[in-house]
């Protein structure tokens, strides 16, 4: 839950006249996202989310995710849009922060998946994947394999005071992966955080994706792996064998996997698993004092490892031939 | 900022089935309300606000404040309804919690109220005042002059951890209010806690009121006292009396006050004073580990009670004549 920056009726009222919206007839701060401030806005001319970037969202990677979900929805997925000032920018300030409205987009996100959910998240990543094909811009990942170790190394011991032995395991695991990680599998721009909470269904049907401020370039098969992590695990920490089958049929109804992607899905879901482990682990160790926000479990993300570490093949997460 | 209980998809859709809106097209949680647990609802009959009624609410209560709703709105004052059920019930149950479907009502509140925002509040004050006069039920205010002492006890000591000295001068100032506490005053229902948050504006106007979860029968003048805490003070701590003129002004626009509660208006506004005071200091003084909510400074009302003592007559605040 966030809501950290708060905004006076003046300042708001200032930053709408930019906008051909009208005045605000309402505006409540919501309980969404952990990296920035939403507040729900009203005006005549609809229901808006109005985002203010807070200090975890570089200034300079905006105009790559705005322009993307402007992208994407030009190419027929359904996610929210930024809104254009009169003067064609997308991307004001407020508050002192980089702010922009966003339209609203109905959908409610499931809290516990079905095979069914699966299925249409892996066809939708697909989509996601062709349709951003042709996107002008690109953003390393900044989480990817390299990213790993200063992580690591930024919680140190303290690992062990979240499970005993944690630290030590860590450096061994990203070893492993730095010597497998593979190279060379297509590229494209991927969500890269594309959780149940960030995906939105209408009476059982995929409605939109949302949540674009993970987005970058990196392998495509890569994001499968993070769905697979995200979607598919029971909440005892047992990989459902049925959700990953049908996750992966689902993206290959519009994408098929190359032979070097399905070779590699077992440790992209395992590097998955520890980027996750990871920026949890820094973020549960770094809790300030009177946070408004409580930290995601990082030994979640532990326990998917361990069966990450007993996968042989593309075929013990589900993916048919 | 609240959300206390999460709600799951199966449980708001078994919800909302007692109801004739349709399925949930929207459901996100939102940061008002201290008190109880809010989600903006979008479904295919319009925005509504789900309450879950949290422990600080007492069941019992709840259908004097959902009727008192529907009663004012009969009576033409802008404020939430509680929609009804398709059996006509407006209280219902999800997620172990008692619950409503409320009207989503536009408007915005003011953080930095003028005197025009304390002119429209008074008028407004008074209306409700006047609407509620008919209402069929009533409920004791829990939080009047003999529910402080218990208040003051609950601190204890602990009080002069927060400012040294206070417990003692609390203890002293229930001694003279229990002493001065005027009877007798012209009763009715009054909002108890109709403070910037709960009142909303659009376009300079005063658009409605929010929030019944404190009304109960008491003095009509000690809600104005209510009031005049909560709009005219200055963030240093200065009283300032042209708002206090206009809200009282305001207010007599539809309701003149007698000459009894001209006289009580010091020691009233004396009490509501003390009344935030000792609520706001137990909750500060129990907020427990891990909260989610930062808790309201008390000593802001014991800058007030300095005010207060010093004032001889209602003049003080602004009654001109």
């Amino acid at each position: 839950m966030a809501v950290y920056t708060e905004i006076g009726e003046d300042e708001l009222a200032s930053f709408l006249t930019a906008y051909d919206v009208g005045e605000a007839l309402s505006v409540k701060g919501i309980a969404e996202g952990v990296e920035n401030s939403n507040y729900l806005l009203h005006t005549r001319a609809g229901f808006f989310i109005l985002t203010l970037y807070e200090k975890r969202v570089r200034e300079e990677d905006l105009p790559f995710f705005l322009g993307l979900m402007n992208h994407l929805a030009g190419r027929g997925l359904t996610c929210p849009l930024a809104v254009a000032m009169r003067d064609g920018r997308t991307l004001g300030r407020i508050a002192g922060r980089p702010a922009a409205l966003i339209t609203f987009l109905d959908g409610v996100s499931v809290k516990r998946p079905t095979p069914g959910h699966c299925g249409e998240v892996g066809t939708a990543l697909a989509r996601f994947h062709e349709a951003g094909r042709d996107y002008g811009l690109s953003r390393a990942n900044a989480l990817s394999i390299s990213g790993w170790r200063p992580l690591a190394q930024a919680a140190g011991e303290r690992a062990d005071d979240v499970r005993e032995g944690l630290s030590r395991r860590l450096d061994e695991e990203l070893s492993l992966l730095e010597g497998a990680w593979p190279s060379g599998l297509p590229e494209g721009v991927i969500h890269a955080d594309l959780f149940p909470d960030n995906v939105f269904f209408i009476g059982g049907r995929l409605s939109g994706l949302i949540d674009f401020y993970f987005a970058c370039n990196d392998a495509l098969a890569y994001d499968l792996a993070i769905c697979l992590n995200a979607w598919c695990f029971e909440a005892d920490g047992s990989f459902n064998l049925t959700k990953g089958r049908a996750m992966i049929a689902g993206y290959e109804r519009v994408r098929r996997l190359g032979a070097d992607e399905a070779e590699a899905l077992p440790i992209l879901c395992r590097g998955a698993a520890m980027r996750f482990l990871l920026t949890r682990l820094v973020d549960w160790l770094n809790v300030p004092p009177g946070a408004l926000v409580r930290p995601k479990d990082p030994l979640e993300y532990d326990r998917k490892l361990g069966f990450h570490r007993l996968a042989r093949s593309a075929a013990d997460y589900g993916l048919d031939r």
